[in-house]
């Protein structure tokens, strides 16, 4: 059929010696791969292989490294050959031996690493460090030169490929897919990312779908459907599938090096197509489906069972080197079976012919500047926030839908980047529900899909990203940053933990990059989180859940960053401010509903500055001493029924000193040994007092708070009030009292707590519980919220 | 081509009376809808339509309704002809509309909520109640008899309909996907599912992939692709596609009942090629693509406009009827558009032709048993843990891996139910790994794919069910639950946040089933996570993860329990006690690794009955009064380092009063009011003392022990110990050591807060300083730990 290039064509598509280097290539790196897993000495097989050289314990992944080895070694060629900028994905992260191998073999590890030179000494010290306390992973990791993926987790590696080749039109993403890998949902879904890769701004991926069959201990159910099912899939997919599979290398080789050109003469065609034809009509790209044996070249077979060829190769085929002679001797033929001393000069530096295949410097795949996004990384050109700020003068006068003011922004942020095209937003097909369709006025959504006469703002060329996959916009925008672009992500609150995994991966990454001076910071990745628990009036209890910010508070504190903003101004605050940043993972919690205006923008500017202080105009401090009662706030919602609440005491309890805090930043109320962001326990106290009671309101599960705060002197008198799992479709002012968070409970709670109060102002709190009653009932009957919570203005 | 059935075959495949009751059956359907997104009052329009009638919020999903009617309609027919047991997934959640007018025109709402009647008096009810304060939600919900499906967030309702086929011999599960969902990636992964259904132990799955063409706001990608590269996409998929499409009710009414039949005929070929005639090949299955404008028979034009077949449709297609007069005439054709007074007696009862495609009572989609599993359910016949027990002699003189006892037991369970199959183990490829392989010897892992020689444990008939997609593996499970079966997952901890969304979803739904009391307990969700955060030698940082524990905690608490075994025997006894447990989520963390035995069988019940205790034996209290300090931990590892910490404390500081407690259920530690395991605060303070020091060894983020405890006398005293997310690959010791968990961590912990130790304890505490510098030492040069760990035996 065409476009099978499998080892029943005897053909010669290579000659012989392009084909015995690309083959010395190979070897080496297997040789390299199999060092790294069990040798700490005599690396060279200069002596004798004894128990001694061999590591006391064998951790690492044999059995897709052979795969990965031949796909480097192959791209090596084509980027040689036609001087194509390209940078790889390796989704099997298991395969670390494997990367690490060729990254050595073309020296970009040992310019990384100096200590790792490329040579016996190097070698040593490359094969001791793998898997060796203090040394590296054996993933392919943020430690990997020429690496932005690390595949521990699977699911994201061809996410990963489209968000890095989107707005790199020069460039190559090859992608290599295990087999595993492609029963994941993420990845599963991730296929479709061909609708929206625009072919004359975006660079091309190639997708090598790596059928080694087995994954830990299964067949894997790709390599076990018929080939023409595979290829249906793949047509179905939107691609054009060729076909690469055998054992005998030298087949496999000249098979390979004619799929790889195949492949690349038509990326070509199809960009040519529609960059100088101006074609626009979406083209199936090719992708290659690669079968060769699991293990390759290793045993085939240990102890009377087989091993290459299926999933006992996954890890380490012979597992008793140390104290097995017949382990031991198998390991050293199988060492020897790649003829060291052919590839390798008395001095451990790979021959002439072993570095043939290799590109120029630059081109090295461990040396591509993309991934090290750092490098390439301009900053944002976002503009002066006084335009899109809103007017405020007096608080809680003006209502404003703070994520629809942002929208304008963004689109600003657009219009500046149209001919740069360094930002992108993704969204689950929310961005006009979350209210930020303003952008649209800038740039439209990416589509090569079919188009109808009715749709709107679509645009081939757009660089707003809608698919309904939360796991694919993740994906995109991980590529896309950590290639030295910026971004921004909104979401539903409640479904972004359909993402959980995925942003714990992105945090390790950023973790460990942060601590490799080689590593350049990237564009933060900020999440915007609205149509959240409190607003969720049409989808109700399944809707509900602001848990995604006490999963992030789990991870490294260097890395992790939450913002509440409570209205407008102070959203445009701090969108200013986390589209700056770097190395940072940003939660920004934002509503899309009309929300009182409480700050100006200098005020907002200051107040997000700091991250939380005193709101002295909401509260009735005289000034001298201390406050009776702090009311704190996190959140749109609950500093609004905070400040209705402080109305409330004004009015019915108008000797009551009371003080409001807000705050921003959640950070903030960890201990300055916690976070960096962390108050000392002075300022802590000054905001909140030692010893008064303080009513906290906020947005999420009311227990984080005390997780943050557990640590300060007045935890004892913090009360704090949220969501508690209490949800259905119902009212705005319902969800609040069904969660115990609206301004007559909090005005309860106050009385409850300010020690004397509970009887000097019983009949105060009588009332409270009756407007409670009513509103309840109102609800029941109307449907709606009674006028005076909906019409609410603050007058304080 | 073969398949398709589209509105352009004109000939008659249902006679002119079963076309018009079918059509009588969906216009009924429709107008209920409408009416429960619009009205308040006069359902019948027997006035004319006035804005007083019209909810004053309106909230709803109209887009997706007139195809799931359709759908619904279609299926009574087939069900009726074919008395078919018969279960349908309603994918579009938002579609609640649909699906309650299809159970209110049946009558089976009607006798789960008699106030709801099948008269006007009920319509009317029908109509209020929805997405209405006090009402019910407006998605297919816990509430909506005849689903096991909620829908609000996307993605699960293959494998939810894959799970519920599994070992239903007799039952077709039909499954609406909207082409929103379809983009999503557990949906894309889940296709796959058809490579482990077994035609002859296991009922069918129909997908009906429903093509409406928009999602809230864009086209979807399923949509706009040519009608060939679908099809080619459902062959590479193993599916057989069926094509419904049109716009003229009448015509898709023929192709529709055409398609059904086509599909159930080719279902019952397949099953009888399997059953009867012993076919081994795996076949493709049919499904059904349908494609019909969104809003369908909705107004085609609003304010000048396109609606119909737009995303405009998606939920309220006309938003102003209350003010707007020209959207109230509009409101008011469309509603008579279906002639009510043909379909309604004066009573508002259906009339005959309505309801003339409905099946007999008990064959009714909103009466399956299987969508209120519960009633299915029968105990899971457990053997007696004593043949599975470890002996125990003496605490730590012996070592077992927890989980692979627990396979043994498994394997029984698995042998006891081999004729009733009801139970079922997931996981995704990692049984094995997870040591749980004995349970191969009971029976097989599911696999229709092809196989090769060297393939072990692959069974057609299997009841093991491994995919490399957690998502996947977790909608199964679910579905297999929720209609009244039982099963246990069991999952690498770290990536179980990969369906940390799913099981939010879970929960809710339990959390509001639990509530209703026509819904009978179903077994509990069960996980087992092993392979975890402290015994990730090979794997190192990416794969280290605790927190989801964390994650559940923040749910319910009447549904979520957490239990942490520290040794073989408790996990035997808590693997006992969560699979008796019903409409519970269990969180199960057990070690894979050798793991000391500290309690016997005996021991174990009763540890694991109180939830925490004292472990006398391990400590130095002399009996009177209250010792000088509390070592607490909970998990395997912290367990083991807390029992050495004991033991140096007995060595080097003999006159210290030392008690250990253990914590197997988490949720003991939280307050009474707020969990029902959580303990009174004279129990928490009877184990943990009110003011001495505690020092508590914990297995995942050590700020959850805080949030739990916060509140109790001693807290100020309690300080924890647990991961920080300092890893990488590493000894099992290093891990510890660098989160500061070690056992001479734990004895300088003791040394800095017992008062007065600090002084006369000095020279101790350098010995564990020491000690802890020469493990670091010791294991950066070799690369194991030091023998006296890894040898170590309890000697206390």
């Amino acid at each position: 059929m065409p476009g099978t290039n499998s080892q029943t064509h005897k053909d010669s598509y290579l000659g012989d010696a392009e084909l015995a280097a690309l083959d010395a290539h190979w070897r080496a790196a297997n040789y390299l791969a199999v060092g790294q897993i069990y040798l700490m000495a005599n690396p060279l097989l200069t002596e004798p292989l004894l128990p001694e050289h061999i590591k006391p314990r064998l951790l690492g992944h044999w059995g897709t490294s052979p795969g990965l080895n031949l796909v480097h070694t192959h791209l090596n060629r084509v980027i040689k050959a036609r001087d194509q900028d390209t940078l790889c994905v390796w989704g099997p992260g298991h395969g670390g031996p494997a990367v690490l191998a060729n990254t050595w073999l073309e020296g970009t590890y040992s310019r990384t690493y100096p200590d790792i030179s490329r040579d016996a000494a190097g070698m040593g010290k490359l094969f001791r460090q793998f898997s060796f306390p203090g040394g590296v992973p054996s993933h392919v990791a943020p430690e990997t030169p020429g690496s932005i993926h690390e595949g521990g987790e699977l699911g994201y590696s061809l996410s990963h490929a489209y968000g890095a080749a989107l707005d790199n039109p020069g460039l190559l993403v090859a992608c290599v897919i295990g087999d595993g890998e492609a029963e994941t949902g993420p990845l599963a879904a991730s296929w479709h990312s061909n609708k929206f890769l625009d072919p004359v701004n975006d660079g091309a991926v190639l997708p090598i779908l790596h059928l080694n069959g087995y994954k830990i201990a299964n067949p894997s159910v790709l390599a076990r459907i018929p080939e023409s099912e595979l290829d249906d899939l793949m047509h179905g997919l939107g691609h054009e599938p060729i076909h690469v599979a055998g054992d005998d290398p030298l087949l496999v080789h000249q098979a390979m090096a004619r799929a790889m050109d195949t492949a690349l003469d038509r990326i070509a065609l199809i960009q040519r197509t529609a960059r100088e034809d101006g074609g626009a009509e979406r083209a199936h790209w090719p992708m290659i489906v690669l079968r060769t044996p699991k293990g390759w070249t290793g045993p085939a077979e240990v102890d009377g069972l087989p091993v290459e060829g299926t999933w006992r190769a996954h890890q380490v085929p012979l597992s008793g080197v140390r104290d097995n002679p017949e382990h031991l001797r198998q390991l050293e033929a199988w060492l020897r079976s790649y003829r060291p001393a052919e590839l390798f000069d008395e001095d451990g530096r790979p021959r002439d012919q072993v570095l043939e295949c290799l590109p120029d410097d630059e081109r090295r795949l461990g040396a591509s500047a993309h991934a090290n996004g750092g490098l390439l990384l301009r900053d944002l050109p976002i503009p002066a926030l006084e335009r899109y700020a809103v007017p405020v003068d007096k608080p809680g006068a003006t209502l404003h839908e703070p994520t629809r003011v942002l929208g304008d922004l963004v689109e600003t942020i657009m219009e500046n980047t149209a001919e740069r095209r360094d930002f992108r937003l993704v969204g689950p097909d929310e961005t006009a529900s979350n209210r930020l369709q303003s952008v649209y006025r800038a740039t439209g959504k990416a589509w090569q899909g079919e188009t109808l006469e009715v749709d709107e703002d679509l645009d081939r060329h757009g660089r707003v990203m809608e698919i309904l996959s939360e796991h694919t916009c993740q994906g995109w925008l991980e590529g896309y940053l950590l290639t030295g672009r910026h971004g921004l992500f909104s979401c539903y609150e409640a479904f972004v933990h359909i993402v959980d995994s995925m942003v714990n991966q992105h945090i390790k990454w950023l973790r460990v990059s942060r601590r490799l001076p080689w590593r350049r910071p990237i564009a933060s990745l900020n999440y915007l989180l609205t149509s959240h628990v409190w607003r969720q009036d049409n989808n109700g209890f399944s809707h509900q859940d602001p848990g995604f910010i006490d999963h992030v508070l789990n991870k490294s504190p260097e890395v992790v960053r939450v913002y509440l903003p409570p209205d407008t101004n102070t959203l445009l605050a701090v969108a200013d401010h986390v589209l700056r940043s770097r190395d940072y993972v940003n939660v920004v919690v934002a509503g899309k509903q009309p929300c009182f205006d409480w700050l100006t923008l200098d005020q907002a500017r200051a107040h997000c500055a700091r991250g939380a202080g005193v709101w002295q105009w909401a509260g009735t401090e005289d000034g001298a001493g201390e406050p009776d009662v702090v009311l704190a706030c996190a959140g749109d919602v609950p500093t609004m029924e905070v400040l209705a609440a402080a109305q409330l005491l004004r009015t019915h309890l108008p000797e009551l000193r009371v003080r409001v805090v807000n705050v921003v930043d959640l950070a903030r109320l960890l201990p300055k040994e916690e976070h960096p962001h962390g108050m000392h326990d002075a300022e802590y106290d000054a905001l909140f007092t030692r010893d008064r009671p303080v009513v906290f309101a906020y947005h999420g599960y009311p227990w984080l708070i005390h997780r943050l705060a557990y640590r300060r002197a007045g935890h004892a008198n913090l009360h704090v009030r949220g969501y508690k799992e209490e949800g259905t479709t119902t009212t705005p002012f319902d969800m609040v009292v069904r969660n115990d968070l609206d301004r007559y409970r909090l005005v309860m709670d106050v009385i409850d707590r300010v020690p004397g109060l509970a009887v000097r102002a019983a009949s105060v709190r009588q009332d409270m519980e009756d407007v409670r009653l009513r509103h309840h009932g109102w609800i029941r009957e109307h449907g709606v919220d009674l006028p005076e919570v909906a019409d609410w203005t603050w007058t304080g």
